[in-house]
């Protein structure tokens, strides 16, 4: 079957202080001029669900919230999906040797980054996108 | 080396009239009840760049303007990159058995879908986010 592959360019490092996204010194010329924008796009990798089973569910109750009806994963943003694309829309607070600090993402610690973009709201914004209501909902307790 | 794989959801088809994004019958089940949501992101592959070439540029003119310095290829849309994820945001027009038209997308025709994800406003939304003037200028004529 036709496939394309992935390599990591880095990884996310989480603490209760601080995110930080640590390019590998391979991919640090990449990063040249990043600064000139106040948001970056990072792409990463579900790794932890990367097995048959997690690439196979084509349903999930978004947010693992019962009360929401099944949706296909394409209409949700799990990280049970065919392709374990993962996205955070970050700002950034400081780059320096590869680490770039941001203000959040979604991914776990020690996620593997698979791309980074700028971010430009041209293309990239759009407030009125309308969405269900159970976008507004609270999230189901853990 | 450590790495990912990815497999083709779908295909864009683009022509003068219209641009649908085919999903494969085998994932059309993760369409459900994406209509809930007016517009979504679509992930593809730039296929045609997926040599040892077009994956080890690390910089690039941005919109190949030989007038804007050479930038990282992180901090442009490029489709030179290590790994050759395109993202597109798309207002969703229709869609029947698997067939979604959308009114954009920069990809070509014939490009790999590798995931769609619902765009959500609350997220994905910044409009304020800063950019370099160079984002503002007028694309080179071809």
């Amino acid at each position: 079957m036709l496939n394309y592959t992935i390599y990591p360019i880095g990884t996310i490092e989480k603490s209760s202080e601080k995110t930080v996204l640590r390019i590998y010194d391979k991919y640090l010329e990449g990063l040249s001029k990043i600064e000139e924008f106040s948001h970056l796009i990072c792409y990463f990798w579900f790794d932890r669900n990367d097995t048959v089973e997690g690439r196979s569910r084509l349903k999930v109750h978004p947010r693992k919230d019962p009360d929401i009806p099944l949706h296909g994963v394409f209409a949700t943003r799990s990280p049970l999906r065919p392709n374990l694309i993962g996205m955070s829309i970050c700002r950034i607070i400081s780059i320096r040797d590869g680490m770039i600090e941001v203000d959040r993402t979604d991914a776990l610690h020690d996620t593997p980054i698979i791309d980074i973009k700028p971010y430009i709201p041209k293309s990239d914004a759009v407030p009125d996108a309308g969405v269900p209501n159970w976008i507004h909902k609270p999230w189901p307790k853990k």
